[in-house]
């Protein structure tokens, strides 16, 4: 079985048979991460470059060690760099990374599109580690393979997704992903957080805490840009942790077994308090191993296919 | 066949034949690299480290791939490290990065003869990507390469530098290189982009763009550092693609078959108009491919020497 | 044998035993190091992630190479990327970075203490690359290797440390090491550069660096830091040379053999005359090379404790 397209730019595009390919091979490759003895073959001679237009440690490092683990070679450009400060073109630099014999391009930028505009225009594969406020595939990949490891499958899984849904271009990687496995999604937050017509994605919106958390199999709280607080778009911190923020007391209120996730950095005390962020109820740093695993899978399923294209 | 010297400094003292030793493997290199499995053995065991003075992304990441796809380590001490920063000397720095087992140490730096002052301080050997307005023999290498690839040899080929040779380093690596293998060379720029006495090398000097695009079968236009129009010593970028950039009215004008370089990244609309670098007659990305192949000869090529002395 | 910790954060808890043993090790690794085909399998499917809140392009490049020298993977989260700087907790980016595979976590940390309150909190292991002014233990066990591969046993050496002892965590970890194993140190600075009670260690204490200086088998000096000298805190780099410096006819006052020894990077003319730092007598390039042996001793200790402990 092969991935239906060259790239992975989001999961508003991608069949779900594809999602369900990436969650298999990704559970393969957690045994083998797990394992201890990170080092195997699947990417041998294989080269990953990652260009970055944004600062993001946590996922940089995450496709960085996912590549190294599989034998592949791995190399970053970070927003630091000459070439992406300097004014040349997306299209330049993706095209002089390809020329330079990059298998694939993991690119996270601050447009929506980005990813995609380059996918159109170079060979390689390219992978979209987060654009604008559009996608951030891989993030999503991993909060579903999260859920099904726990619960078995998503169908009918209630999945409620807390906090600055419009920015979020995680809560809308998770919306159309989870959307399709026949997953029950509810977005909570303000009126102002709120895309215009989301209901219309199929996903039940509430401005209410308590109605959202009630009943779920799943609370998902998105990370608060904290320059969105000040800039008074959002209420202050500790109003924001007042209304949407989940401390013992929201949790104790849960469904048994609820599932608490993040995909981090969290803001201890904002999103979640700090006894909820390491409670038995979190699985968070579970996502982050999760999403090693995610990774290796996309890149190991994006190099096979361009080899069988050969 | 081992290179002459332990270093690669410039084209300037290098013999013909020991450049010619470096096309003919970079040839078989670049075969290697366009297998798709880049994962070879030459240069297990030896470790490859760039001390960068200056910003370059993609000279650092050419080397840094060309080091990995042939199996050696690579590490990057760049401007933003401290002890390229906090006034430690470059001998300090380069002697504990020998003493650290470094086996080539590739550097750019911001002054004319750097390298050369380290090369003749340590026993490591000592690769030059860029030194002031002296050379960068490992972009004339790739540039001479690409002719050579196209057109089978240099002997009697015209090509045409077009650009501030006064403050390129590119300039004149190609001018020694090329002279050196028999091209008949031909600099065009404003008189105050030449270095004095310049036709004393054996180049033709021209002021005419027109002259100097007449007959040549290649055609390098040199990156225009912005800085420099800006500070008023040239004209503005306007003037200078309207008088030295070449458009698809200048490239139809050209020989038919002419090749068009450029060392990247491209100022689109300065030195080459957009059409001129997405036309057929453009081989700036096959240049960054070659870099890479050629770069792979050279870390090959100065360890095994290195090995053959122990 | 293998050693009594999960990690290594400092010599004043570290037992003569395990000293030893990384000292036994580290011979065998810089013989490996010399071999000049820097490729073992010791920490084959390892993962090494450096964790640098504070910047050190030597310590982290020599981790770097140590790792990697022995086939393991090596990742660095510096100073300038998004998780260090964000406000996210040492915590949790400690147990991210676990989460995603890592086996050994090396930190520098400008809080005294740092990496002891992460080593208790994760499974990995964890290297103090130096903490405040509390300890850096892998400088410390590279001098002492250096003292030992030159003089055959520490017992009776005399070792006189000279500098800013207050502030200098490299002072810290050599006296405790050095007193473990047999060695009489004297600390020498003035008394505003001198701890509080610092005799009780059983150091001898000395203001006068000619006293300091008779009779030393080894003279260490330490790096002044230049923004202290400016704070008014110590006399001026000048004043400093003329007093605690060693130039050639210190040098020559001192006894015959002598080691001078220095953590780098020198400020030459300072701490040491430039004829001296290049005298026979100064062993710092040694130290550098050996640097890496005891890095690649450790890393492989650990992972080998970690190992047998699964």
């Amino acid at each position: 079985m092969l991935l239906k397209s060259k790239d992975v730019l989001g999961l508003y595009d991608m069949p779900a048979q594809d999602i369900n390919l990436i969650l298999e091979s990704a559970a393969t490759m957690k045994q083998l991460l797990l394992q201890n003895a990170k080092k195997m073959p699947h990417l041998q001679g294989k080269s990953i470059v990652s260009l970055f237009y944004e600062n993001s440690t946590r996922t940089r490092l995450s496709f960085e060690l996912a590549a190294k683990y599989l034998g592949g070679t791995f190399s970053n450009l970070g927003v630091s760099s000459s070439s992406v400060n300097k004014g040349e073109t997306l299209l330049d630099t993706g095209r002089t990374i390809e020329a330079m014999g990059a298998d694939i391009v993991v690119i996270r930028h601050q447009l929506s599109g980005a990813p995609k505009f380059l996918a159109e225009r170079v060979s390689a594969g390219v992978i979209n580690a987060g654009d604008g406020t559009h996608e951030h595939p891989t993030q999503a990949l991993l909060d579903i393979f999260t859920m099904k490891e726990r619960f078995g499958g998503l169908a009918g899984l209630k999945v409620t997704i807390i906090g600055d849904i419009s920015h979020s271009r995680v809560a809308r990687s998770n919306l159309w992903g989870l959307s399709k496995l026949g997953a029950e999604v509810t977005l909570c937050g303000m009126e102002t957080m709120m895309p215009p017509a989301i209901e219309k994605s199929g996903a039940r919106v509430t401005h209410d805490p308590e109605e959202a958390l009630k009943g779920a199999d799943v609370v998902m709280a998105l990370r608060i840009q904290k320059e969105r607080l000040e800039g008074g778009l959002l209420p202050s911190a500790r109003e924001y942790h007042n209304f949407f923020g989940i401390n013992e007391n929201a949790l104790m209120k849960c469904k048994k077994g609820v599932l608490i996730m993040h995909p981090g950095p969290v803001n201890r005390g904002v999103e979640l308090s700090s006894a909820v962020v390491d409670s038995k109820s979190s699985v968070i740093n579970e996502q982050v191993t999760n999403g090693v695993a995610v990774r290796m899978a996309l890149l190991y399923l994006l190099t096979r296919r361009k080899s069988n294209e050969n």
